[in-house]
């Protein structure tokens, strides 16, 4: 069968399953995740067997060690792949929710009930654990989901997608409900692009370059963002051993993920005495400091940075930072530079926090926190499927919830329309 | 300059008047609202004479008197336009609002801000009150708008768009904030789907034919619904009168529109006693009756239904009709036939009331009531700028809080991450 007839085949076997699993029972689907948890475990050896003959090929074609890491199913991957599945059972199930219900005039009583969104495909890169996590959270939200991991852990993911389907045949589901890709042809994903008939919406989880493919390509509807290029304001006002720990923590606890900041801006007022403070543990902790002309005069250890500087997503233990006049300048920067992901001022000042709250348009706005809280678990979501920077349907991260939607409930008495 | 010079300055300005609109107080948009309705009255006579231009044009060249019909500006369009502005003054300001806030273990209180989406494109036909209703709706929930009505109206909707301007700049608003294509070239159409730099979604409003052309050629995401072909299920427990009024209403009251129903299916229990109630009242309103063999052989005046009924939108006095084994082979039809926009039970029976709510994937679902309820105004979200068939943003009526998105806010007292 060709590539285009099989991904058309899976994509259609997805939709008619999408029906079974939106009506089933929360106990029904909890069931079939505790049951994958469980086969997890159980066929542990055979996972990793799998796994291993990716990890061979993956040494063979020279791939870097942190592609590697990422690779490898380990006892402790395999562990948190079951706990995983098993944290989203408790979490409540949200489809048959309704929201608040109004009464109109002529006694009709209208509510929102919350729904599966249908079919959801997952495009990602070559870790094995967000075939298991991106199946879970779909799985509990009612909906199917066809995974398309990268080619490079077509092996492990085959393994885990066999034991899936086992969990959910024993758990009297269809095991179309999630279904991998089993072709590592990078065509699947352009065919799977397409199916726009049968799948609802299409989530990328990798590096930029894999989003930009995936939006470019997709007819689907995409949520996504392409990065995270965050920001600190320190205001004149801020608590300055406060600011110090967010902005150490904001930068360096984590500095290769999406939420870690990547420019600091400090009010002109506190400058000489924060950057110092500011800089002492960050040059510490070695990181290169590419700062304004202002901040190099404060610094001498700090580099100019160049305009490039200022869009710039390092992910990495490098920090652009600027002196600002006042708050209208730090908005006006993070309007032009920000990606729209993640911002955080450190202030005292009641106004200025609040105008930061409103003005600043970003999917996590924080007062007084590290920008490391913009995530599902951190915000209190439960698990997190990814993170959204469009603002259609989802803006922010997105857990269960997210991966439903809502319809209208009438229930009248007889009402017609004069 | 080039028609693709023009549309991306239209975009790149109403991308920049979006950053001030979304921040504007609920006075100053409220004021313009109130601005633009005074100057529609003011300058009636202006507007009715530009679009006498278009009446004379739409003559020459032989278009419908429907059509016609749907171009006219008269005294009533003028006052129901300005009456239309002043209820939209009358929603609540769905910009800054906060939802329920949570807190987390480590002290962070979090919540979500609604939000205008940013720029918004409407494209449609040749009505022109479509041009103020959608203009204040997006302006309302603080979004900058690109409106693009069909060629014919072209006269009117440049006199609609130098008032509106001119009620902007007086409001201390860019007049950029809300804008009209003034080329009336269809290219125009491609060149405005191709903004999404600039342009957040799009929401098309005409015929199937339009909305496709839209949603194949736009890289924006669009929200809308092709067509509604609505069902009713009259259950074996209906109480037969109110089904005859809920059905009659439901096919004759508009039967050109969306939400009107085309296809009715009846329990076998209650088909001999019901059909010929409800036929008589059809009948006697000129509706043409297609049927399955088992209504053919109830009602002698039904015409055979061929398979192209049963998927069919009529938005005519034509209706389909089945008698059905149960309430699995009414959920059956319409989960094959429906296009997710408006389905009606009619029972006295609890469970199964319960069952169709839940089970049935349509927009607007009702129990005892018209299918006419669905409608942005008749539920409750007054005004409508459309209705989305589409699952994701938004599921069925959408009014101004369906124009924007939420973001999240988490306040702190120097939280980091551990």
């Amino acid at each position: 069968m060709s590539i285009e007839s099989t991904i058309m085949e899976m994509a259609k076997s997805a939709r008619l399953a999408s029906k079974k699993i939106a009506t089933s029972s929360s106990d029904k689907k909890d069931t079939a995740l505790l049951t994958i948890a469980e086969k997890i475990e159980e066929k542990a050896s055979y996972i990793k067997t799998e796994n291993q003959k990716d990890l061979d090929l993956a040494r063979e074609r020279g791939l870097s060690n942190a592609m590697i890491d990422r690779l490898t199913v380990s006892d402790a991957t395999i562990k948190s792949m079951a706990e995983g599945l098993r944290e989203v059972v408790l979490l409540p199930d949200p489809v048959g929710a309704t929201g608040a219900s109004w009464k109109r005039p002529n006694g009709l009583t209208v509510s929102r009930m919350r729904i599966p969104l249908g079919v959801i495909g997952i495009i990602y890169e070559s870790r094995p654990n967000v075939t298991i996590d991106a199946a879970g959270l779909c799985l509990k939200a009612g909906n199917a989901v066809i995974l398309r991991g990268g080619s490079e852990a077509i092996h492990s993911n085959r393994a885990l997608s066999e034991t899936i389907s086992q969990a959910l045949s024993e758990t009297g589901l269809l095991p179309e409900t999630v279904q991998v890709v089993p072709i590592s042809d990078r065509k699947a994903v352009n065919c799977l692009l397409k199916q726009e008939e049968s799948i609802d919406l299409i989530i990328p989880r990798g590096g930029e370059g894999l989003i930009r493919f995936v939006v470019e390509n997709s007819k689907i509807p995409v949520l996504k963002h392409y990065k995270g290029v965050c920001h600190v304001y320190v205001d004149e006002d801020a608590d300055l051993n406060m600011a110090e720990k967010i902005c150490f923590n904001s930068k360096v606890q984590r500095p290769g993920v999406c939420n870690a900041m990547e420019t600091l801006l400090v009010h002109k007022k506190i400058a000489e005495t924060f950057l110092p403070l500011a800089a002492k543990r960050f040059i510490e902790a070695g990181v290169e400091i590419r700062g304004c002309s202002e901040t190099c005069r404060i610094l001498p250890a700090a580099k100019q940075a160049a305009e490039e500087d200022w869009p710039a997503e390092y992910l990495d233990l490098i920090l652009a930072v600027k002196v600002v006049e006042n708050m209208d300048e730090a908005a006006q920067h993070i309007g032009t530079y920000s990606s729209n992901h993640t911002e955080a001022i450190v202030t005292k000042d009641y106004s200025r926090a609040h105008r930061f709250l409103r003005e600043i348009d970003s999917s996590v706005v924080l007062v007084n926190a590290s920008t490391r809280f913009n995530d599902g678990g951190q915000i209190g979501l439960g698990a997190e499927i990814g993170i959204s920077t469009s603002k259609l349907h989802a803006f922010g991260p997105m857990g269960v919830e997210e991966l439903t939607t809502t319809k209208f409930i009438v229930l009248g008495e007889g009402q017609i329309r004069e």
